[in-house]
């Protein structure tokens, strides 16, 4: 026999599906949702509604954003012939705390994985082939993770664009290799971006 | 320059007030959110209102239930008699997973902790007294956690049930000391629940 409340077994399976919360953290978090006052709990349920309706992709760099453009985007102070192209919105957000970059971004929303059945239509790189054979671009700054799928993906696209006559680089790897960029610290991350090499 | 969208702060800031979450976490999380579909997103909210407004404390026991009495409390076939004192609703679940414990509950919702202001009115103390003052209860057992607090509360307790005539029992120390009910495998608490001594 169940014990529990089945509105809380259902919260509790909400949160076990988040990545990286399991069974037993689901039940603690479904309890302090619990614990919550009447409009703590609706603000919650209310951030989840507009986040997730509200937060469309840029139409030019593909990053998360409430506007039609990112702000990076919408700043004409930023240089917007140096692409700086990442996996995930997170990156941005990683580079951004770096303080040092003035380019412009481009965010693939995954990396090319044959084995998880990741083709390369079903990232972001038609969007960014249309931004580069626009003309205004001379470089772009493939910053993907140093993982095999982050390397598979930068080499796919230099050989793309490396024809249209821009230059291509690489971050240098000062990352940790088999790390992920979301958890480099903000030295490592300029010193990588610092010392980038052109694809051959 | 902030290059997060301004919903998606506002709901890491959100996963971030629940319990163990950190900023890191709760920007996965956020994203993770993001990925959802439209009916996977609203049914997340959903389950936050729902269980927030629908699940209450049970008339008798006080554990959580969306009905007025839990199932336990509802159960003709469980023991009134004997009643099993509990911090948390969660560890309801705990002695329930045992399949061992034939009697009822009652839920407390906290301990008395005067470093933390908890004082005994502040928990449900006054509801317990009710249900042992109506004549039908036999034996209370004090399941509250062997911490300090836990120990202090059990005995407060006892000592305000022993001249109602009533059998006040602690659980054996089988539990390990300084530990936490939930995380205790079943054997452990059947074995604490069969050798409870009674409080002199």
């Amino acid at each position: 026999m169940n014990s529990t409340a089945l509105p809380l077994v259902v919260l509790s399976e909400q949160f076990a599906k988040l990545p990286g919360i399991g069974m037993k953290t689901a039940q603690r978090l479904a309890y302090h949702v619990m614990s919550m006052s009447e409009e703590e709990a609706r603000a919650f349920a209310d951030a989840i509604i507009t986040a997730h309706s509200t937060v469309k992709e840029c139409s030019v760099c593909c990053n998360l954003t409430e506007k039609e453009l990112c702000p990076v985007c919408d700043d004409d102070r930023r240089d917007q012939s140096t692409i700086c192209v990442v996996e995930t919105p997170k990156d941005v957000t990683a580079f951004e705390r770096t303080n040092e970059y003035n380019g412009v971004y481009h965010v693939l929303h995954g990396l090319i994985s044959p084995l998880d059945g990741i083709t390369p239509d079903m990232i972001r790189i038609k969007e960014l082939l249309k931004r580069v054979g626009s003309g205004d671009v001379t470089e772009v700054i493939m910053a993907t993770n140093p993982t095999v799928e982050g390397e598979a993906t930068a080499m796919y696209i230099s050989k793309l664009i490396k024809p249209l006559g821009v230059k291509v680089t690489r971050l240098a790897f000062g990352l940790p290799v088999g790390g992920t960029l979301e958890f480099a610290d903000e030295v490592t991350l300029f010193k990588a971006l610092e010392n980038r090499s052109e694809i051959n």
